[in-house]
């Protein structure tokens, strides 16, 4: 077949490799693959109209794409990752993603947002990001497109000069061809750092449009392929990565003394009232200086989460927090990796989430109803202790709870439920078979303590068989844990 | 009971209220109902702490409270109604809103962002979308804390007097007690105007914070428990109410010329080349201008909508628009106003959004499958002219697109697909299930047709038994909406 002249292939060859793109869609669908395209590169290497050419023959019904150039207020409020994550496509969908958190690690950096440490601290995060992601499922294809420094100039300039497009230039993008040595090093830095087998850049280099538009064809669907074939017949299930975070050791529970542990009514009260306008002034210094908080309870039922929660709420300022039960996941939510509905409720700066129930779930429930697989709970540990590392590295203070109560206490509780009207509503049938596998969910939530203890989120065990020294000792927590957070930033 | 000293209500009684409140939870996610509570009012009128000590007692699971004050730039290129609309709770859920479009309607007004007819018509707009909640099973509390001028600018001054408070007085709350006249007038004429019996405001004068906790909780018990009344043990079913808006004539189904209606392959071909060029720079002009366009497609089974979008989307720079596949509800739109999914889905400014199915289906499958009542899909026809007219005045393109085939046209494409394997997905069950009740959609869509066929939101029949007819006259139709908005610009 003859080439169009300067062109690496011919018409007939991108049609065809367009139709087979269109045609993978389908099933991408049937396989419930989900697929993230990243295309980034340099300012003015054409990373939108790349896209356009390339989806134009796929089926608008099943991509996204989303232009990641301009971070808005609301992210700006909230860890790196948050708006990459919240956008993550649910199986059988295809995002593209215009511009990537490469370009955006390394504009931070470059702009002097960031410093070395946390340059690299972020591309280490990307790393294990995209690890978590592939290993969940996710097809992750990542485009680099690249540019000489004179062709930059070039491209930027026929830009500036129509006023079609002059708008489109802005000072950072001089700024980037000024600087053009220096990116280009950070770049590679960058792709180098993010680089691994099941997540490999491509590099592709900007020149003739057509190639270029017949190259992202072929890697995109070559990609989509290889992961077809690695799925094959018998599916595909990744192997837990060792924890490499330190730990700390941490009680089993039948060895968390539960009696003795109790505070007198009136001496409740009291405190309650003072520490509740403790935290309630904390609350305020929290939104004035723009810290984050995740507060994080799980526990047995009956345990006196509701209650707990609702003592520490009713200090804070309605407009300052949010509480988040956590039930069942949505469809919406199944078909995406088991972080995305916490990304998706992380706070933004100065404000607080409680989460009633959490992304432990996976270690727990998960694991011992078979909704996911062996691998899949093992993983999780790490990937909830890299989830954690991420919010406590934006500046999250992040405290985790566990409502300790025996197992009588349980049933009197639960025997109390069930006689008293107005209570019936809180208890269930599942409650009751829960009850039954104790000894289970006892040795999987003394693995997860165990396994999820790192220094920058250790868990609180809270003595709950009587619920006022649990929501005494639960204020006191929080409390310490902003005034240390608070005294931190003093220092800075 | 002895009143303490100064205020109307003894603290049991205000106890008991809140005791009251906090019972009514139960009954409101037992009943299903979905609450609003608007605390709306004066600068400084302490509408964060009222709502702080209203909710003392709620389980804050079951509640979320909105800081309406702000907007972001996101919401500011939205219609102004979506910040409220995308907040609404589903079922059982109770939301705050501290501030609402009443003071935001007349802020927008006296700071002359809008002119006097446009804030009329943003009062009217208000209402309707009250009535349309209301009628949709929503309960709406309308509270709005009043102050006088004296009052308002020593609380103002105590607030700037204490560190911790005084960044929360901006200019605009001074700039309101220095026209506190002008300001109590629009007020009262934006209160006059969303006046109804359903939805009344609750006029709370500001002084003693005890007495105001006591009557905001007794406000909302009190609302509550007569919705519950109304409700009663067989249910509410609002009738429609007369459809205001002037309608043009549309001809029936069965008088649509399909016949002739083609385009020979290699005219379809130059033409659509053409369009799609002239499009894409029209799409550039929208986005420059910032102009919002919405594309809806409705038509029976098989009539081609997915390759027509297909055609559109492609000749869009793919940064700037979204398709949305309108499947069956998940639950948490069921939970909610049927219009929400759609509100949740407008475009920003300069961005366009393609519907593939949409709001429609309330008065078409929703009615047909018994999913709401008979009262609930007559009264759509207006809530769907209201939305749209909510979406037309804020500056949005709106083309609505039925596609159009004859019987014997989906019988042979249905049976294309049948027999090919790689279109064997495109049908289903259902849609043989439908196609055996076509005459009853055809009445169904007749009526439709007619009741929404509004000067500001008229439909186009695209005739489609021969598909490159309906993609050449769709591209033309919508190049000329965007040619007409850009005329109407440059004259303004």
């Amino acid at each position: 077949m003859k080439k169009e002249s300067g062109t690496r292939y011919t018409r007939q060859e991108r049609d065809a490799l367009r139709s087979a793109l269109a045609a993978r869609q389908q099933v991408i669908k049937e396989q419930k693959l989900p697929v993230i395209v990243m295309v980034d590169g340099w300012s003015a290497a054409g990373k939108g109209s790349a896209i356009s050419s390339t989806i134009r023959l796929m089926d608008p019904r099943f991509f996204k794409v989303y232009n990641m150039d301009k971070i808005t207020e609301d992210e700006w409020r909230r860890p790196f990752l948050y708006r990459y994550a919240v956008k993550m496509p649910g199986q059988g969908q295809v995002a593209f993603f215009d511009g990537s958190y490469l370009d955006e690690a390394v504009k931070d950096y470059l702009s002097g947002l960031t410093n070395r440490k946390e340059f690299e601290r972020t591309l280490k995060s990307i790393r294990d990001y995209e690890r978590s992601m592939t290993d969940n499922g996710y097809l992750i294809i990542k485009i680099f497109l690249n540019v000489d420094k004179k062709t930059q100039k070039k491209r930027l300039k026929a830009l500036q000069e129509s006023k079609n497009t002059a708008w489109r230039v802005v000072d950072e993008d001089l700024w980037q061809n000024e600087n053009y040595e220096t990116f280009a090093t950070a770049y590679q830095e960058a792709r180098t750092a993010t680089e691994t087998s099941d997540c490999p850049w491509h590099v592709v280099e900007v020149g003739n449009e057509k190639d270029m538009e017949g190259d992202l064809l072929s890697i995109i669907t070559h990609a989509i392929d290889g992961r077809l074939a690695e799925i094959g017949e018998k599916g595909r299930d990744r192997r837990p990565v060792k924890n490499p975070f330190a730990l700390t050791k941490i009680k089993p529970l039948a060895k968390v003394k539960l009696e003795g542990k109790a505070v007198p009514e009136a001496e409740y009260r009291k405190e309650l009232e003072q520490l509740q306008k403790k935290l309630s002034k904390l609350h305020y210094k929290l939104y004035r200086k723009k810290i984050p908080m995740v507060i994080a309870y799980e526990g047995w039922d009956a345990a006196g989460k509701g209650g707990n929660i609702k003592r520490v709420a009713s200090a804070l300022d309605c407009r300052g927090y949010e509480v988040f039960p956590i039930a069942s996941p949505t469809p919406e939510e199944k078909s995406r990796h088991f972080l995305w509905r916490f990304w998706n409720r992380l706070p933004k700066t100065g404000h607080i989430a409680i989460f009633d129930r959490t992304w432990y779930g996976r270690v727990m429930v998960e694991r011992l109803e078979g909704y996911c697989s062996e691998n899949d709970w093992q993983r999780a540990y790490n990937e909830i202790n890299e989830f954690e590392r991420d919010l406590t590295d934006a500046g999250t203070i992040l405290v985790k709870f566990w409502v300790q109560i025996d197992k009588d206490t349980q049933l009197q509780r639960f025997t109390e439920r069930q006689n008293t009207p107005e209570k019936q509503w809180k208890i269930t049938d599942e409650d009751w078979r829960n009850r039954e596998k104790w000894d289970l969910y006892e040795t999987a939530i003394d693995e997860m303590l165990q396994k999820t203890n790192t220094e920058f989120a250790p868990w609180t065990i809270l003595e709950s068989n009587d619920k006022y020294y649990a929501r005494i000792k639960a204020l006191k927590v929080i409390i310490g844990a902003i005034e240390e957070k608070l005294k931190e930033k003093t220092k800075e």
